[in-house]
């Protein structure tokens, strides 16, 4: 049998620094804006919401940024990450592709959500903050920041989008087992949770309104600040870590990808292991072509406007210029709760603008399909999210086929379905439906976006 | 923060072959008998039901078992498991032990069965077989066997106790994005499953039950073999690169146990942990302390006799001397459905009968309770059946605390616990019950031991 390989570096080579794309980039990212003033924000105006340490590595222009001992400790645990060629995979594809995945479900939450909830209890904790205020969708962000509040003696308290809440319970008790408190979302805890719910007694709830909650909870009391699990530059700052190592792991098999897939929500696992390749390409280095796989049912790169925006539905965040489907757009309720954000990270958007990046949507049938083909072979059950980017890879390594060119392809499996049974359960009960979104409530929420002419 | 630390060692550490404990052991293990005859049982006698390779390994004296090199290529997917230093445990617990796990949940199926179900695939499909039949409890066996199929092209099929199937849906989907099919046992398949259903229309099923369904069915073909999880001697030979890794990787934390620590429901993970220490004390190594901890409501080890007894309920396997609660002996359905067998393991009895070990039995509540403790301070969240072995090493550092020693405890962390998160809600909720075993039953299941006074 030709078999997987693993290619694993010892622990003295997890990164030593975080990689800020910012330095590379041909052009500035815009600005982040004050809703009210239109003006670009300052580090005060974010401090009612973040430790200061994070906001300064928000708008950090310096390539490398430090990773704090104590952080690159709690990595060791399961940091670095295997890097895999899927040799079984390619061999039941008959494919002449290179396949090769970097693998983040080993963390203990299951996913790469540890790599920047780790620094993030970090540096609250530092700022002497006891209570950490988040959103969820599917869970892997939720109880990543539990385990991370765990480790570090910190409070914390998840709101969870209701739709995943039901379909999910399972990710709820993680959350619980590790000491934090879960609320569905919208809930009657927040005035932006009462007043989606004035609307509709039933909202399913969407990531932008589980922020607003956050965001409200976190700005009332001194000893309590916000994280975010995605979407912003510190956020995809802390994932580049698993770009680098899958370069230092890559010239081990002496390769070099020709091709990196990713799955998109917000953007983080994604520039995770973009980032570092991306800025070897803008420095000078080999030129790759970078693909964003996204859901089609919240296809926020392929059918958003790049426009200013709010991060949430209840517009309690500052503006940011990014993909989007409009912050009231709620997406159905597929299972791929992770990637169900009507916006995407401003950098991630940023550089599909400059055309540095492709993007690409599937439904979900098409890519459960392409999951339970790569658990066959490979013998690990993705995570719905991690199934769009096994599709993304998949569809390459074909092309490779048609073509008759062994191309190398490298994607970040970012997390473990364990938690997801139940999706896999309907999936082979042929219940699975490919969920569309409202047209109409696109248009909507499309023509509500704030108006930012000056700036834009 | 003093954080965990990992000792990990690189793949051609991966252990080129298997302990053998039969090798060192002072006095042999008493000999399987048929039960017709009451004569040893020869390799013909097994040769429906297992592929020579693995006959030979049942009965092999000597003490290094080679490894096939395809084997150890699966192995790499997941092994060299790491070995962590608990330090986080350590100051939770305010003790001066030492406390080291081996963590096994990093296999694709989640525990250290993969490391036996790899071999008896391979194995199996050198010898020409198609499909494999077997049992499963809580089916961490039957998800890994579903995966090593999965990777050789076998057709798997799983007889699964009715109670876990009831109570873990997630881990038989599991088994079927494998490939694999499950049954819930007993079933109207088989004669023995029509048998006892006849008796008991809701039967809740027991391991013995499903052995005999999946013995049934495997002698009806010859394109189909049996497989096992744990009990019998193959698969505790299987099993020993977990202990020769620790060994290894203590090593390198320039340390050795006192203690070793491992949950016993049929003794394949504690096995593996111990032999290898075990066969170094034999061989005139130093002494270890070595405590089995099993189930207070099956408690085969401290409640059981010592006698020869079948393996399964309706009486299709060989006779076998081990620590028995009787054939016919049903449980309570308490979570942790991996320990939930009659019997023990001939070669652990036979270790506990020369006192060689020790043997303890807990309550599920309070494993259940040092499972979360763990969780909230190593980050990993572990199976029910691994929560035992999480309570044993914790009394025994309490003990250190309370002697104000510092003594190194090794123990075996054999799966994690995301399928069975019901049992954490169960938990959370206050509705864990500490389930006993009716006493009457067990009188009467002692009562039906076979005699074999000639052999015994």
């Amino acid at each position: 049998m030709t078999d997987t390989i693993k290619y694993l570096i010892d622990e003295t080579r997890i990164p030593k620094y975080w990689y800020n794309l910012a330095a590379d980039l041909p052009v500035a990212a815009p600005p982040v804006l004050h809703p009210g003033t239109l003006q670009p924000v300052g580090p005060a105006d974010l401090a009612p919401l973040f430790p200061m340490d994070l906001i300064m590595q928000e708008v950090a222009t310096e390539r490398e940024v430090p990773i704090p001992e104590p952080v690159r400790e709690v990595y060791r645990q399961w940091r670095p990450s295997p890097l895999f060629r899927a040799r079984r995979l390619e061999k039941a594809l008959q494919t002449p592709a290179k396949i090769y995945y970097k693998y983040e479900g080993v963390s203990p939450a299951g996913s790469h959500k540890p790599n920047t909830a780790v620094p993030q209890a970090f540096y609250n904790k530092q700022a002497g903050v006891k209570r950490l205020v988040t959103e969820t969708g599917a869970g892997q962000w939720g109880s990543s920041l539990a385990f991370a509040g765990a480790l570090f003696g910190l409070e914390v308290k998840v709101f969870m989008v209701r739709v995943s809440y039901d379909q999910k319970p399972y990710r709820r008790a993680l959350m619980e087992t590790y000491g934090a408190s879960c609320t569905p979302s919208p809930s009657k805890e927040t005035q932006a949770g009462r007043a989606i719910l004035a609307q509709r007694a039933d909202h399913p709830g969407s990531l932008g309104i589980a922020i607003s909650e956050a965001v409200e909870i976190a700005a009332q009391r001194d000893d309590t600040k916000y994280a975010l699990g995605s979407v912003l530059n510190h956020v995809l700052l802390h994932q580049t870590v698993v770009g680098q190592e899958a370069m230092a792991q890559l010239e081990m098999a002496d390769d070099y990808p020709d091709v990196i897939v990713g799955c998109t929500g917000g953007g983080s696992n994604f520039a995770g292991i973009v980032f570092p390749f991306l800025g070897a390409q803008l420095r000078g280095g080999k030129k790759v072509r970078i693909v964003a796989v996204e859901p089609a049912a919240c296809p926020s790169l392929t059918r958003g406007q790049y426009a200013y925006d709010f991060g949430d539905t209840a517009h309690l965040t500052p503006l940011t210029k990014m993909h989007t489907l409009g912050s009231t757009f709620t997406p159905p309720g597929f299972h791929a709760g992770g990637l169900r954000y009507h916006g995407m990270a401003p950098l991630v958007s940023h550089i599909k603008q400059l055309g540095l990046i492709e993007a690409v949507a599937y439904h979900q049938t098409t890519c459960f399909d392409a999951g339970v083909l790569f658990a066959r072979a490979e013998g690990i059950l993705p995570a719905p999210e991690a199934n769009h980017a096994v599709k993304g890879a998949i569809d390459e390594a074909l092309k490779c086929k048609a073509e008759g060119k062994s191309r190398t392809i490298l994607f970040n499996l970012c997390g473990h379905g364990h938690f997801d049974m139940q999706a896999y359960i309907d999936y082979f009960g042929g219940k699975l439906q490919d969920l569309d979104y409202d047209e109409a409530e696109l248009a909507m929420a499309l023509a509500g976006l704030p108006s930012v002419k000056a700036a834009a």
